[in-house]
């Protein structure tokens, strides 16, 4: 077992995550996953590596290089799944013939992949994905909206809108003003850009094919007021006579009545011509959950693929899905501190029991027993320090607010003294209406 | 994006959790979350692949095969972390200056192990662990024990036994009976199968010299004769004289006598002197639980440690702790389905949506999330059909047990019809208290 000092150290671009940042993790992913399972979402889990053919060639070549390779056998034959979609794609696949459809499925596992850390970017993160597989109408992408605003409310964040978009307007638009197919790509990279560099910039790039596309000067200032107005009527008035353009025009609509019938999906959802949506995969509307901070930005997003699923079982699966930024709600619940945010859920221990003394030790254990009974979070002082000021110290470091004391008097009572650290308050009271006192008091 | 046919498959050994396995799994770790909370552990996850030099050289060269490196580098860089155990070790060596001691932390993810598969035995697997790092205390083990029984009772497993000995009792045993050192674990290998093999069987390995070691006839059955009994004080006339059995004998004294403070743990927690463990690393007592079914056996274990976790930082940092087995205790709840499994957070959804034509889908929508304001699992059915036939046999197939359908006359009216799918019952009643009568039936 013994060995030369090994420095102990992590790789870049994984981390540990250490109490504090777990309990608001596990407080954002139990939210979560409450209002995935109120709409009737439903939990899977698929092994962390995978076959490397199943890896390859779904996401574009760009994926590729993203992967983390297992040394079996030529390095080749294994890797660590860097998203949840392409292993939805395979279980559908797989398990297809026994399901039914529509399926919606929640996935929240690690995904790796292989590029340079940056501020907020790491090899190793969590993804938090819901979607919706096997079927065309947008209702599904409605339900998809609805639930993700629900999320945000129910998290505590304010001022959150859910930007939404669609793929075929987007396409009628280029159409309309004749954008070749091939540097389309390079004008959706450009215009994403919009609420980021300005529009006087993006249409410099445009024009000046800094992109990788260049523009006629006419063309860009005509797409840029188009997207600028943010106005359904005013893109339906350009892009009528294609028929994506029309399309989708009309699944926006459809999308936009419906969400209504929610007051907080009514007021986030909005339509935003502008919102482009990076992945080659979507086919439909794309969605994109924002905050008004902008230091957060996008918390998530999404869209309809309905190309993605279908690659492994050969056949045509509709699908549309949203992905939560879930490092990033830590973030912003970490900033704003939001007053839905239970803060007794982010505490480590409510109440130390204190150990007077060794003979006590079994008062101490049988008064933590019984606010462990009552739902409190209940530490038993295990330190070597005899001293209570010592104990106490140990319950500042740890912010625990409740220091529960039973001394002779108290044992002989049957009682226990609950003192609060913040107010520096105490009241000495019997161990069985503690529990109670404590949690009407936290 | 398209490519060759790939066939949709996975790597033998590990496993895709379908919705109703992940269900039940998840139900097992919320009740676990929860206890271990109520003890006060504090949550911790790290990253999945660690150095190599890290991991390599801590719990034998038998650990060292069972890893999976990363094909970066040399493919003797990083590697699949094989234990929760490891990981704790760096990390109390690495933020241990910043942290409050003793340090209880619990830990759930999936480790990696590249061993034969079989059944039961998987390449990846969850492991669910919680340790009390930082104090020699022989309260921490008991609390260790506290928290597993207590963990057993709300999963709502019956007839369970946390079987305990000592390390150092053992040891104790083996000098009164002049086992060499160098046989030692070897014996201890073999009688750990008593329960398995039975006494006479593991008396001829011994003797026979099948397991390793050769013992006399007379020491073979000295120790079988101790073992036996289960009986601590006949245990202890052997081995008082010896430093450590002494030592030993007292401290699993103080540890029954501390359990007793809860009814469930004084129940299930017992002297057991055959209890080995297998792993090298224990120093003090052991702990298994086994539930009486023999099927399923050990559902997690556990001991003290006090020579790994100071590994990295050099220092003595004495600690305890266990391992739930999650997929064991998911297998026993599967088979056993006890009264206090909440038969709720088994099903997909708890009520299907219908939407009766395309100009209702609205009022399915609300009605919809009016169950799910409610608290509900409700699920709008979003597939191709409009019949309702259809829409019911989709509900059926899913096991969903109540169906709501809003028809003309319905929404003229605010109602909603529910029908109780395995009672074949139908009422119509206000869309504002449907979501009440729906709760009180399910």
């Amino acid at each position: 077992m013994a060995k030369g000092k090994v420095e102990p150290r992590i790789f870049k671009g994984t981390r540990d995550l250490l109490p504090e940042t777990m309990r608001l993790r596990n407080r954002v992913i139990g939210t979560l996953r409450a209002v995935f399972e109120a709409y009737g979402f439903e939990p899977l889990e698929t092994p962390a590596f995978e076959f490397y053919d199943i890896l390859t060639g779904k996401s574009g070549e760009e994926a590729d290089h993203l992967l983390f390779p297992l040394a079996y056998q030529d390095g080749r034959t294994l890797a660590l799944r860097y998203d949840l979609t392409v292993p939805l794609s395979r279980v559908v696949a797989m398990y297809g013939k026994s399901m039914a459809f529509p399926f919606r499925r929640y996935q929240i596992q690690p995904v790796w992949r292989a590029e340079k850390p940056q501020k907020g970017r790491y090899r190793e993160f969590l993804q938090c994905d819901v979607d919706i597989v096997g079927t065309p109408a947008m209702a599904a992408d409605a339900e998809i909206l609805l639930l993700a605003s629900e999320a945000m409310e129910r998290l505590g964040l304010e001022g959150f809108t859910a930007a939404l978009n669609h793929r075929m307007i987007i396409d009628g638009l280029y159409e309309r003003f004749d954008v070749d197919e091939k540097d389309r790509i390079f004008v959706s990279r450009t215009l994403d850009k919009i609420d980021k560099v300005g529009r006087d910039e993006v249409r410099r790039m445009l024009v000046e094919g800094e992109a990788g596309a260049t523009l006629d000067a006419c063309v860009a200032d005509g797409l840029l007021d188009v997207l600028e107005k943010a106005d359904l009527d005013a893109v339906e008035e350009q892009v009528r006579s294609t028929n994506a353009g029309a399309r989708g025009v009309t699944e926006v609509r459809e999308i936009l009545e419906m969400v209504r019938v929610s007051d907080t999906a009514g007021r986030a959802v909005r339509y935003a011509p502008s919102l482009m949506r990076g992945l080659d995969y979507y086919t439909g509307p794309v969605f994109e959950m924002v905050v008004e901070k902008p230091r957060i930005g996008s918390l998530g997003g999404g869209g309809r693929y309905d190309g993605l699923v279908g690659l492994f079982s050969g056949e045509d699966v509709p699908a549309t899905g949203f992905s939560f930024g879930v490092e990033r709600l830590v973030d912003a619940l970490q900033e704003s501190r939001p007053p839905g945010l239970d803060a007794r859920a982010l505490r480590a221990a409510e109440i130390l029991v204190t150990v007077f003394s060794p003979e006590l030790r079994p008062n101490a254990l049988a008064a933590a027993q019984a606010f462990r009974a009552a739902d409190l979070r209940a530490e038993l002082y295990l330190g070597a320090s005899r001293k209570l000021k010592k104990q106490f110290d140990y319950a500042n470091k740890k912010n625990i607010p409740v220091v529960a004391v039973i001394g002779p008097d108290e044992a002989a009572q049957g009682a226990v003294t609950l003192k609060w650290m913040d107010a520096g308050e105490q009241e000495t009271l019997p161990l069985a209406s503690a529990p109670a006192r404590a949690k009407e008091k936290l």
